[in-house]
């Protein structure tokens, strides 16, 4: 039977086989510096930080380790996303008392400690990470930081759940983190419910648009504006609807530049929970 | 730094990508059964005894786990040649002495028992492989009698080096074994003197295409018969000389149900000896 990390990993790697998935690298597209192989080095190069993850070592640090791991390639960022809303289900689903549910994860949000936010912030260092500017009151705290951050972040005391609840409003993964996983556990759901004659990428890629045309992507919104965000879900919805075809609106989406990245981290951590709910590949 | 064994993994994730590769499932292909996704989670799956053998742990035992661990999916035998393959690589690599080289690889060729050969045989009760009809003197260790086979190699005290031996005529994995891994770490060299900016798979791919053009791939042999293994690759030579597009090639292949497989776990068994020598990604 596969680990607790190694149906995080192969989670991370069905996720970026599943296609179409408009916008963002998968088995039929690669961008001009972003690659598939990219993509499977990351995720291989992620296993150390995700068994530490499972073993019950803190939060914190196995993300940092994960995503030093993952940084391994000459792609750039690939996974810091799909990790960091990964990491508290695999804690929940390793514990002794494992717990692989939206209050399980819940819990371990709430257990995060000021250590876990100064690795967070340590794990920027490892690879240049798309975010916004941070809010005037927080620029103290802007994670591109990276450890110079870390004696603000002490000084106030700030737990990594209470860094997540802070970026809540504008990452769609930190939301995930204070909201209970919803839309994750959500789309666990649809994947598990899939024709299961349909090969799982391929239901993860369904999950992708579904999960799109339900709500803006917060990466787009990070690399354009939320009017490009918006428009991106409308046209994940008339896909959806059979209005375009999702192989057309890939296209349509890699020459505007969109990748819809959260919702494919979103896709990474359902494919994680349905597999170790027990889905086979 | 990725370790041995995650090297050893992403080498057959990176094999699987590497498209066109006639006649295998590849980034752009599948077969009816055996998919994509299938190679994904045995790459994933195959992990714990890649980490055994790469600690030192005994080679039939390793070989025995990772197969075992690849078999956790819904495609049946994926990766059995490559990870046997790799096996002595991997060891080689792992060990304190590192030496990977045809003579260090050789030498834990050498090194291996008895009970190797049990645990080799065990591998084939965890998935269907196929194989040629041994010599008739050969018949009590037919591979597919799996643990029954066990006393009559005690009997005659064969090794895993024995076995091998016996198979190299009618074998590409068992040649390699025998002949110090000449063709992998020949393919390794043309895979690392490939233009740097080409993605890895892709050189890959056309190592793929290299070995198949210069030697028949013994797989299709057993599959069809010599004379198909032997069209296959003047096929392939004809794809390497420019007179038919390799992704023509792949239609035919598909077509014809000619599947190179020996020639994808020589790939597997060079990507990784590229990556162990630094091949970056």
């Amino acid at each position: 039977m596969r680990t607790v990390a190694q149906n995080a990993e192969l989670a991370l790697l069905l996720e970026v086989a599943g296609t179409p998935k408009p916008g963002n690298v998968d088995r039929h597209r690669d961008h001009d510096d972003l690659r598939f192989e990219h993509f499977l080095a990351g995720a291989v190069g992620a296993r150390g930080g995700l068994d530490a993850a499972a073993a019950g070592e803190p939060l914190g640090e196995s993300f940092r380790r994960a995503v030093e791991g993952m940084s391994e390639q000459r792609g750039g960022n690939t996974q810091f996303g799909a990790l960091l809303l990964q990491m508290p289900l695999v804690a929940a689903a390793g514990a002794d008392d494992r717990d692989l549910s939206p209050g399980g994860a819940a819990a371990v949000v709430e257990s995060t400690t000021v250590a876990d936010a100064a690795n967070f912030y340590r794990a920027f260092e490892a690879v240049d990470v798309a975010v916004d500017d941070p809010p005037e009151e927080m620029a103290a705290l802007d994670v591109r930081r990276g450890s110079d951050a870390v004696p603000a972040l002490e000084d106030r005391g700030l737990t990594l759940a209470d860094i997540m609840a802070r970026s809540a409003d504008r990452d769609g993964v930190a939301r995930e983190w204070v909201e209970g996983f919803e839309r994750t556990f959500g789309a666990a759901e649809s994947i598990e419910s899939g024709d299961p004659e349909r090969p799982v990428a391929d239901r993860a890629a369904d999950a992708f648009l579904e999960l799109l045309a339900a709500e803006v992507d917060t990466f787009v919104v990070t690399q354009h504006d939320r009017a490009a965000a918006e428009r991106a879900t409308e046209r994940a919805r008339a896909a959806l609807d059979g209005d375009i075809d999702p192989e057309d609106l890939a296209e349509e989406f890699v020459a505007e530049g969109i990748n819809p990245g959260t919702t494919a981290d979103t896709v990474a951590a359902a494919l994680f929970v349905a597999l170790e709910r027990g889905l086979e590949v």
